[in-house]
């Protein structure tokens, strides 16, 4: 039909062409009530607002997935409505907190593209922007994703593949104004590791399962206003409903509290991978391999460099079957940053 | 036992008799998140604080679906605890936004009595007010029940059948104070098309499915508090759960945002009908014809008149078997006015 | 692993202990609008800020269910995580009510120690303290659970039994500052029953039932940030997820504004027994009995003890098969004070 969106097909994009993404949206204590909710989050930055305050920010923010979830939705009906996989992200960071009241929009520039030696695909390569109502950049991130053509006609695009860093360097993440773990509460905060306890190379088994429910990955999905149909129309694939790679993330992220409590604040995305699908009734569990450290400007506030698997079988730190293929009870491989009391 | 609720039979009610509802309800940004959680709801007006301020409100209201079911959810106790059918709706007008803070309750008038000729049901008329805390009315529609008795031997009473509009007339749709839609931006409303793009006549087919899950609907109808036992209670009926009417609207219509994105605002109910019973594991889709259409007094806004059709089976926008029936994958046939850019 | 909290073992604990709880929470609308999503919750003080306010509060406040949970669900890494039952509660009450905006943080003192014969477990007993964001107490109870030993060499404490009182003295109960129920609109409310009009030693059916889901208990749970892994993990235990006792305890709550609409502030927990174990599939509803009756200093409010039995079965008011054992289909046998309008 003509009025409905056909989405976007790899002919359709250019480089350089802005993807300006529809339906703002204004967050507030119902999204952070339903993030806790959909999540075994815990961390007591994002939970308590007197805790937050002891930290120097004026209130506790919306979790940093949930932002990054609300931005990324937006991009689904221009990006990935007829993608064939979400390939990768990189160069992704938080700039500034989200609070309650705060509405966030999306843009979106391609930065690259190149057609597959098949004719049928191509992959685009975009940065996403999420801004807030007084057009400050709260989030950025590139991803990269395999995307039909309509048109097999069509001529390729001249190949333009962007340089992305592999990881986001520690002196280029953005330390929220006025953060300040000087007088960090490990108590209230859950556990009594330091940034100066963890070591490059250990990793934690975050030992806790959640058995994935229908009904909890489409209300998440939906909050974010991802409306991709495979998600929710359990009649338009053979194998089921497949779950939004987010939902994985945060469900990842939030089981990490558990030997990881006092990674409070993501503040980079270097990179991750959704290695399989994820459906209704996988239990996911959770490992973290620590990556690397770093020192920040900010006052008792180091950062951290964490490998989040998450797994829908046993735990045992396994990851690939060799270089180039994940085990197939991995669901994700996700490299990012977070901030830790010194 | 004494103390509990027993409903209301067709014996119980008089002509003229005005039901004050129970449990006023004060809304949040709890109810508008789990509206956007429920449903795929992606109208901007109702997502972003900052859209709907460039349209010349305050901020952005409670969904009109949601004021609609809050309203609807207090009149179940007093008017469909003992109905056999829900038979229709008319003269239905949303007469001012609802915003987080406002408390809504809900009173009735029996507008209109008649007893069926088995002598063992009757069809009882109500006009049903939402009120927020300023007294003020929110909304108002028609709605007609049949009602068993539980003395059969009570007299029938005389028949009294309230002549209803059979559309509301555009002039009598109440636009809400403020509303401008002169500096509507189409891009991050979602979809281009503008007053002027519809044709009466015109069929669309939204497009997208979502197969309803147990757990979504109760949390729904609960969030409406609608407590009437077959939404929740599965031993109570040998088909299931049976799905409140109301979440079909709501999803129909959140579905409807894909090529219906500027019909922004609600403003008429002229009628509507439950074709089928809904259970768990249907795949709602849902198709369009649009009705009529109406200029308005405010600034770049007109009115849409909406045939909204929810399946559970393929579109091809079928409705009837013949004059009488609906076909059985029919779900919902409701009948609306909405607000468009010009 | 070193990283990841094993929980405390019986010979982990002392008599005088002080145990401060992990992951102080804000409350919002957002959690508020759940409750009333989760569970049938239509008590009008909890409902309305219009009616609380004609009540003599400054606003409507959370659930003190809801209150009791968040406060519950912090002492869990603490106390219940190598936990084999939990025994009791006594000597609960509710100080202040909680409202949108508060943040809650839990503390426990260890109050009584007992090994048991077999040398493998012991009975320890916390008197656990719930705290808004002023230090003010909002709700105390105390609580007995069976833990684990870790060590079957570590020695047998000296044995504590605290004494408790089996019922709260009315005179012990605190009325909310300024409660006033002299112009109680018991229209509004929902049904017209006054504290007069219950006698000692009658019994409600509340007739409703809610057949349980999933996704919902396991929302619910996380939401109070409760969460031990058997509630979540399917692969756990053979016989499935078990759900949250205060799962149960709400949803009968709920259920019970059927016959007690009026019964609105619970102030006391006298004691409590989740009988059987509830499992998804369970219909749960209710019955309650009349315990006790009393005034208070309020104007207009008076105070009932119930006793609030929640069944996944016929409710016909049984409950123990004997002296000693409940029914297998008894799942809760609770015994609290509300309070209610003269």
């Amino acid at each position: 039909m003509a009025k409905t969106n056909p989405g976007r097909f790899f002919e359709d994009y250019t480089v350089g062409q802005i993807l300006t993404h529809a339906v703002p949206r204004t967050v507030s204590g119902g999204e952070r009530a339903l993030y806790h909710a959909l999540y075994p989050a815990r961390h007591a930055l994002y939970s308590s607002d007197a805790f937050a305050q002891s930290c120097g920010l004026p209130q506790s923010p919306i979790d940093d997935l949930a932002a990054f979830h609300v931005v990324f939705g937006k991009t689904v009906p221009d990006i990935s409505l007829n993608a064939v996989a979400n390939l990768g992200y990189a160069e992704g960071r938080w700039l500034k907190p989200v609070y309650p009241g705060d509405t966030l929009r999306s843009e979106s520039e391609v930065i690259g593209l190149k057609q597959n030696s098949n004719g049928k695909t191509g992959v685009v390569w975009v940065r996403t922007r999420g801004l807030n109502q007084r057009g400050e950049t709260v989030m950025e991130y590139v991803r990269w994703v395999m995307v039909r053509k309509a048109n097999l006609d069509a001529p390729a695009p001249e190949t333009v593949v962007p340089d992305l860093a592999k990881v986001v360097p520690a002196d280029q993440l953005v330390i929220p104004e006025g953060l300040d773990f000087s007088n960090y509460d490990f108590a209230l905060a859950g556990e009594p590791h330091r940034w100066g306890d963890y070591e490059i190379g250990e990793k934690i088994d975050h030992v806790d399962g959640v058995t994935i429910e229908e009904a909890e990955h489409m209300i998440a999905t939906r909050l974010w206003q991802n409306t991709a149909k495979v998600h929710f129309d359990l009649t338009f694939r053979p194998d089921g409903r497949l779950i939004y790679g987010g939902h994985v993330i945060s469900m990842a992220r939030a089981l990490s509290f558990n030997g990881l409590a006092n990674a409070q604040m993501i503040v980079g995305l270097n990179g991750g991978a959704h290695a399989n699908p994820c459906f209704a009734g996988d239990t996911v569990k959770a490992w973290t391999e620590v990556l690397d450290k770093a020192e920040t400007s900010a006052p008792g506030v180091g950062a951290v460099r964490l490998r989040l698997v998450a797994t829908k079988g046993d735990v045992q730190f396994g990851l690939r079957t060799d270089e180039s293929k994940y085990k197939p009870d991995v669901l994700l491989d996700l490299d990012y940053w977070a901030l830790m009391p010194l």
